[in-house]
């Protein structure tokens, strides 16, 4: 993609309604538009890095067997009134009343919509366990929405649910959840601390909050850096090996204000050891067994032909919100560096440009293409601007891989750098190395 | 996939409420399962076929220049009002209201808000053309949903906006979507009629429609046989032999019953290449100029300075839409039959099973084993049931090519079947190159 064709405003004020820094970055570089309050379009460069980290989820749900399909966005309140969480779920809820007058709603969650599906679905044990999830935009009416696509109304989120016939078997789905989830976090290149949890409005017994690192997190964070330590690698996908996982992550110290104890942290974390930090939220599970299948009859036959309500655990990862968290992780000293895994392009070539001399105007597009053909997925910056300007708009923009294309190259070398790091002189074939591993 | 494994609630019955083959396809194979009056939630089935369909119409869309956005689905009524059409909408457009009693509404179509995207973002001549589009969730709150996901309420549906200069430079926009639309098509196998069509509620002078076709279509279409015979290879993508492509088309007889005139057809169109067809709409594409643009005040300078109205144009392909249809087009005689492109598994493997004897569910699971390797995705039909069963259900799934395990098998060569042909006995690796060509 030539930057000139890219549709991505890119403007250079601060912008005032934005507070925290990944807000302020997805507007300055176009990543996103806000349409009214709360609400957001995705732009290019912003869907780009949504997509990217939508598939990684993707990929790590279907890894342990969860199975995608989609529900709709707009529901029936009837299911709602079955659950009991009509009335509970108040203002949050953005309620709907059709052309015919019935009550609909745009779908905050879908606990109920699931169990709807699937108490129509399977009537015997043979098709137990199960996992569905879909990855879908859910709508919550917030009183003040703030911090961009952070605390926004309406936002994109995959949530599975589980399906199993007795409180043990279900375990075993929420331990293939959070080794997932600890999965996809790492593959985002971001450190994530999985917390025991309130359950809320969803219920249940058990619940983790998986919180990720960054400087302005809204909670604050105690740990042990022990817990960055355990190494998911050394788990097979079996059941033993994934309850033995949960019990290594669960025994190690992790509180948030509330819950923090000084002595108790002094007590169980060596002082060298202890982490005192602040996250974001990116990820929920629960486990609340039979909450909406009594309510709602969702019922299966067993081995004996006794019906039994189905035991149900839900599971919420933030796609649009991941986007922001990993800005707040990774954007430090005025410069943004994209993961690799997510970065909106593999590399940018960044060529020196005067009105007289198109020369390495030129020489990047050879590049350009010679890149283009490895499938390597490559911005070449052709817009007519100083390099200093170009220096500063790349910092935001965060691809992580530079080709300058000035006076340093030598011979076949060119001068290739890496965000945070110095640039150095390497053939083209090196870079392609680089860029691919 | 194993098939015990697939969440697919297989039904007998023939749905009492399906009025069309489609509807009655979807519904008893499992693809879809409607949520509420109008609204439906994809399974896994229905899930992958259409994500194939959404890919497949990314792909064209890009290769044409267009790029992926995402618009949300809740819209503020201010645009709309700016516009002029929030009055006009009626009844089909989902309306509400929020916690702080703003007017919002689901959006049934996307031009006010990628007008106010396009003003806020671009204000030079130098940006265009450009072509944005996105895939997104759609509204409108139909009086009678009828015929499952061919008219429902809420759809999924590609739209595109493109934005120049003048209407002149407009036109090649128009034409660049006129020929992804006719490739997309083509790609799943359709055959795909442009028809000149009214304007309605979107505006401008200039519109096509294009429809496939399929024996249960709803409109009646008359055309010249040699609609079909024309090749889109022979055509350049530049905007010469684009303009040329059009024309090609555009000069062929085509008519809907309501514009057919007998006398007409038969002095334009000779009698044997005459065809009268049913058909489709899935897609429609509309030129409108400044229609939005100047009561929006979406205004760019020109090369002089002086501000101009951009020149607008939108392009809409039914994703939902297209599963139905392409059902519609390709279900006959009790069997349906993906096009390889769109099917939701490569092949199918069909072991004969008896409780006393597993040994061709071994077999089944060794080529099961060997095609994963290669990439291909297989379902493994691993449920207890008689072959001939087996061979009904699998004449309504629809994936293209089986292998079946059974007594026909000799030595290391297999039964290999594709739906609506013979089968013949082949070794896996010419099974291989078959499904993979």
């Amino acid at each position: 993609m030539y930057l000139s064709k890219l549709f991505i405003p890119i403007t250079k004020d601060l912008p005032a309604e934005a507070k925290i820094k990944s807000h302020q970055l997805m507007l300055r570089t176009g990543m996103i538009k806000q349409s009214s309050a709360g609400i957001y379009s995705w732009l290019p460069l912003g869907f780009k890095v949504m997509k990217k980290i939508e598939k990684i989820v993707r990929e790590e749900q279907n890894s342990v067997g969860a199975q995608e399909m989609l529900m709709p966005t707009i529901q029936s309140s009837e299911i709602w009134k079955e659950s009991g969480r009509y009335d509970d779920y108040g203002e949050e809820m953005l309620r709907i009343t059709d052309r015919q007058g019935r009550e609909m709603l745009y779908g905050p969650t879908n606990e109920e919509l699931i169990t709807d599906v699937f108490r129509s679905s399977i009537k015997s044990y043979k098709s137990l366990p199960q996992i569905l999830y879909h990855i879908q935009w859910k709508f919550r009416d917030e009183i003040r929405p703030r911090f961009g696509v952070m605390r926004c109304k309406e936002f994109y989120m995959k949530d599975a649910y589980s399906f199993d016939l007795s409180d043990e078997e279900a375990k075993k789905s929420y331990n293939k959840m959070f080794f997932s989830y600890l999965k996809t976090f790492n593959r985002l290149g971001l450190k994530a601390i999985p917390m025991s949890a309130e359950t809320g409005p969803i219920g249940g017994d058990l619940s983790h909050e998986f919180i990720i690192l960054a400087d302005t997190g809204e909670s604050k964070i105690y740990t042990d850096k022990k817990i960055f330590e355990i190494n998911l690698k050394n788990y097979k996908f079996n059941d033993l090996s994934l309850k033995k996982m949960r019990e290594d992550f669960t025994q190690i110290y992790t509180a948030t204000d509330e819950k923090f104890d000084k002595d108790d942290f002094d007590k169980k974390v060596e002082k060298k050891n202890q982490v005192i930090a602040k996250g974001i939220e990116v990820g929920h599970i629960f486990y609340f067994s039979d909450k909406y299948s009594i309510p709602m009859n969702c019922m299966i036959d067993d081995k004996e032909g006794k019906k039994i309500s189905v035991k149900m655990g839900s599971y919420g990862i933030g796609v649009s919100r991941l986007v922001a968290a990993t800005i707040e992780a990774n954007y430090n000293n005025d410069v943004m560096k994209w993961p690799k895994s997510i970065s909106p392009f593999d590399v940018v070539i960044i060529p020196s440009i005067s009105k007289n001399n198109k020369e390495n105007l030129q020489k990047a597009e050879k590049i350009y293409k010679d890149l283009k053909k490895q499938n390597i997925d490559v911005l070449l910056d052709d817009v007519d601007e100083n390099m200093s300007n170009k220096f500063k708009k790349h910092d935001l923009i965060g691809v992580p891989y530079q080709i300058i294309v000035g006076s340093k190259s030598e011979g076949s070398n060119l001068e290739f750098k890496e965000l945070n790091l110095k640039s150095e002189l390497l053939s083209l074939d090196n870079i392609k190395s680089k860029i691919k591993t």
